[in-house]
């Protein structure tokens, strides 16, 4: 009911509010509907009353207050410290005087809410400002720190695209959804610059915009935006499934070529890419091969994000909800289920997903309110692709370290730095804290610091397991004293000068960063170990020496080529991996319900692909489709 | 080679012309280059400079004279006159002083253009005048005068149209082809409203542009020309493969909004395409139910037309090259071979096509310079799809036109204008001509006159045999005796009242028009028969009468309801499509050359469009493809 206009909702809030509520103004703001009042905590006591109505209305609905019942900003900080208990370790408050909102961070912001939300209601009471509570990351984020600042400061420009997008949305349908297609741009039949455009007689919606870090040039770097039914300008909407640079390392482009309109994601994964961006943008600038945008354009992409939680069914489009579910890949990674029209067709698009439990992460959603078509990526979908068991994968990696340790080595993990570092590191913490591996410092050096400070931010989207740890124990594993951040050049001379010890540094593939660092201090002594877990590309340095060539010759700190003999442990664990593998995509396209009419493959090798596609097909009987970049296929 | 610029082709005919030969003007016509000389004669006395050069340049040449050189129109007519013999019978001499023309009309063109042309250059050399030789029809024709007036009078604005074609067509490539694909925009997995755009990363191109006059509305009726890759004003070029209007019908429409560009066919296919445009327009309006667009825009489609016989290879856009050839469905019409980028891709579109030699028409060419993607009509694609022969199909007419006259009754035949009657007169009269049946008159009712005639006026199109019988034998069955043109109700009247004859009528399966009037008076009498020739599609009335239906209600003459009893003789014959049945296609697919890699099939209901794929795959190992309408498909 997106086309449901403001005047007929106006005239339904102003039906159900008590009559003692004085509305002073509601208003769209992008999906939302914000009603201003004078008594905000009539409202705030009746929490059952929005409730109700956000359900009636199919709206994400907000109370603000209006400007004349807000209390001055110094008492109101004086009242929230004496309302919210000390045990929650506010950090810092600041006001949007734009949305009239207090954002309070603190450490604990389960006790700025209270329990039932009493807290906050009472805050809501005392001063008129709605409360906006933030969890102040245990390890401190220069990016989290670096994002609210740009919300908070681009607030009245925020408001002004939210409320134009509002009106956009809330239009009426134009023309019947007599059919729903789905042209490929990038990431099909190949893997990288993941990018699809959903079209209706109404909209046009871009899921994912991601580069192939590893392509030689823009022709097999970028997605296909020359494909001729994309137009910038048309464009409605972009959905990023989560923030690895394969979908979402070309977004800041469409900023910059003048999109205007919003970006959907999951708050960790505006955080995530915000990081990964910007460290793209600031190596290629390093390397002298710039990108073809910079970070005013991801600051540009930050003004117009707006985060969802799974679950959340939000409209993007007159004709389209948006509601993202877990994918279990990366934190906040998101599986998208888009109704289209009033029931005409659902689309499910799963992005990376992990179809088993992680120690990050639950597995992903195999259940949705509706799934007639559904995008499934198919990296392992070839029948070979059956990695060994996440437990046995453990088992196996600590053997290495535990013999490596014993022998008074170091053990060196190249590591992507968002995703599989911080699986890695609540493995070591466990084994480690448990007495099954010697207690040695776990250095963690280059960008997963920072990525795993966005980690300890969002303590809701990781696995059951973990947040009760970090809940209820009180134990978050990714503070714990064994992990030691490195900084600079004289920290790590330190490091591999010093005693045993266990490094996880970027990039995963030695294809650059420090890991390339540590190899060539560490590969000579026999007693050393190295360790791959993530895929090694052909071409790359990690997978000359994981084939197990002995002599590499690199460049030394002096600027000259220098051979390096390969004389440390060389081990691959397989099994860490954030994607599904064969069996478990198999599971999933057999499980998900309900069972879709038409699946389309993306995101794999053209092999793999088409051997997931044809075992799909004979084994569920369902139509399977394997498109080419620039093909448009029809959902409906 | 489109991207040659006019400066490299000017600089290469400027050194090639003989020394004396002054060249006044060259520029670009549409896909032709133009040479105005002050001396005409020598070029024209020199043939194999200038084919030679059109060779070398790979571009289509014209020689014409400059306004300096020209004869008074009046002494060029003495000239002509004296020049050209009277067994030629010139029926009209007119000017183009746009082009320096003078279109000369005779009955027989072949005595003006003389033994290799030695008529047609003592014309240039005597007058200045460049020669346009028309063929008079045997059959005055409405259509071409109109045709042809059109053209003559718009002829500045023609002049001023290809010109500017002219510089876009040989702009340079801008961009790289390395993709190229066809998106689906009507008639696939259907018959009806055909229509396809061809895209590279440089062109537009549309193949067909049709109407389904069976679709109950727009949506289903209209091709889908809101597909987000479609603008009228990003179009190229459109390709019209025959005149039919499920091909065709919906062209006026993009001249109405917009399109300024041309349109290629074959010339019986723009005459046979104005009549059945302007057939349709005149129903619709006669029904109430005006199509979204009208005469005028008949007329500019018209005025952007370019013909081009079977076999003239054509740059029409920067970096695609059109050459028809033969397809054997009705006059003029034609595969579509596009040849794309300096040989990146090319791509076979068959129309509607024949793959067997009729009594009108050749069968479909199957030899190509290259083919990597073919497009082809599935209609007749069903493994159940095999009618008799044609041989068969034409003894069983004549058994049952025989028997009806030996009984003293009347034969009708409700038949499709355009193609399949024409094929029936050449039968009757060979049939008659030997003495095989009775000689009664054979009357042709309806539009299909007005076709015939069109017929007469392209003898070139026409089969081998059909030319060897007018050229050679100088006998035309067209204009036989035994054919009588039937114009009104009383003549209709004295027909059912007269004596046993044939009457040949539209429309085809008794929706509307004489057939279903003659139908009436007919039906009741048991010595006259019915014969269906044609598909009958469901829900008409040909249909009902076909299986056997035998009291049929029908308004009378008075505008009441009467209850017409078939008492009449009713009679199907199969076997005189204009398409292929299943295993001509099959053969079709089988020896095409060279053997294209995909194979995508389109024009046929989705039973037969996936049966015909299925086959081609199984049999000869080729990727076939069968998209829906709105999808878009690689082809590179």
């Amino acid at each position: 009911m997106a086309s449901e206009s403001l005047e007929d909702i106006k005239k339904t809030i102003n039906e159900r509010l008590p009559e003692k509520v004085q509305v002073a103004k509601i208003e769209f703001e992008g999906p939302q509907v914000v009603i201003y009042t004078k008594n905000p905590e009539i409202i705030t006591d009746n929490g059952d009353l929005v409730r109700n109505l956000a359900k009636d209305l199919r709206k994400r609905m907000i109370i603000r207050s209006d400007k004349s019942v807000l209390m001055e900003p110094e008492k109101t900080i004086e009242t929230i410290n004496q309302i919210v208990p000390e045990d929650a370790h506010i950090t810092n408050v600041s006001f949007d005087d734009v949305t009239n909102e207090v954002i309070i961070e603190a450490q604990k912001p389960g006790l700025v809410i209270g329990k039932y939300g009493v807290t906050s209601r009472d805050i809501v009471r005392k001063t008129g400002w709605a409360p906006k509570i933030l969890r102040t990351p245990p390890i401190k984020s220069e990016i989290i720190g670096r994002v609210r600042n740009t919300i908070l400061s681009s607030s009245k420009e925020r408001k002004k695209n939210l409320t134009e997008l509002g009106s956009r949305i809330h239009q009426s349908v134009k023309y019947d959804n007599d059919w729903a297609r789905l042209t490929s741009m990038g990431g099909f039949k190949e893997v990288g610059r993941s990018c699809m455009l959903l079209q209706t007689p109404n909209s046009r919606v871009l899921l994912d915009c991601g580069v192939n870090v590893a392509g030689p040039d823009e022709k097999t770097a970028f997605p296909f935006l020359n494909v001729p039914e994309f137009s910038i300008q048309d464009l409605d909407a972009v959905i990023i499934s989560h923030a690895h640079l394969d979908h979402c390392g070309f977004l800041p482009y469409l900023y910059h070529y003048g999109y205007e309109g919003p970006v959907y994601c999951t708050t960790p994964t505006r955080d995530l890419m915000t990081l990964l961006q910007l460290d793209h943008i600031d190596i290629a600038h390093r390397e002298d091969n710039p990108l073809p945008f910079n970070v005013k354009h991801v600051q540009k992409e930050l003004k117009h994000s707006i985060t969802l939680d799974y679950g959340e069914v939000t409209d993007i489009t007159t004709d389209i909800k948006l509601t993202f579910h877990n994918a279990g890949h990366i934190l906040g990674s998101a599986m998208s289920h888009l109704h289209i029209g009033d029931g005409a067709h659902n689309m499910v698009y799963t992005g990376d997903f992990k179809y088993e439990r992680s120690r990050l992460l639950e597995p992903a959603t195999t259940r949705f309110p509706r799934s007639e078509s559904l995008v499934m990526e198919s990296t392992y979908g070839g029948h070979e692709d059956v990695q060994p068991s996440r437990n046995k994968a453990e088992k196996e990696l600590m053997k290495t370290i535990y013999q490596t340790l014993n022998r008074g080595g170091k053990v060196l993990v190249p590591v992507f730095a968002v995703g599989r570092a911080q699986e890695l590191m609540i493995v070591l913490e466990e084994y480690m804290r448990q007495g099954m591996i010697d207690e040695v410092p776990i250095y963690i050096d280059g960008m997963i610091w920072e990525a795993t400070a966005i980690h300890t931010a969002r303590p809701e989207y990781l696995s059951k397991d973990l947040r009760d740890q970090i809940f209820h124990m009180g134990r978050n594993p990714f503070v714990s004293d064994y992990f030691v951040k490195v900084q600079n050049i004289n920290e790590r001379k330190d490091i591999v000068e010093g005693d045993p010890c266990i490094i996880l540094s970027t990039s995963g593939m030695l294809t650059g960063g420090n890991s390339v660092q540590y190899f060539k201090w560490l590969s000579e002594d026999e007693r050393n170990a190295i360790v791959f877990v993530g895929y090694q590309s052909e071409g790359s340095l990690g997978r000359r020496i994981q084939k197990g060539m002995k002599e590499i010759p690199l460049e030394n700190d002096e600027g000259r080529t220098q051979v390096y003999n390969v004389r440390m442990q060389v081990k691959t664990v397989e099994g860490f991996s954030g994607h599904s593998n064969r069996r478990q995509l198999m599971e999933f396209a057999k499980r998900i319900h309900p069972r879709p009419d038409k699946i389309i493959m993306c995101h794999g090798d053209p092999y793999k692909t088409v051997d997931l596609a044809s075992s799909v097909h004979r084994s569920y009987k369902i139509e399977t489709k394997t498109p080419l970049n620039l093909e448009a296929t029809r959902l409906q």
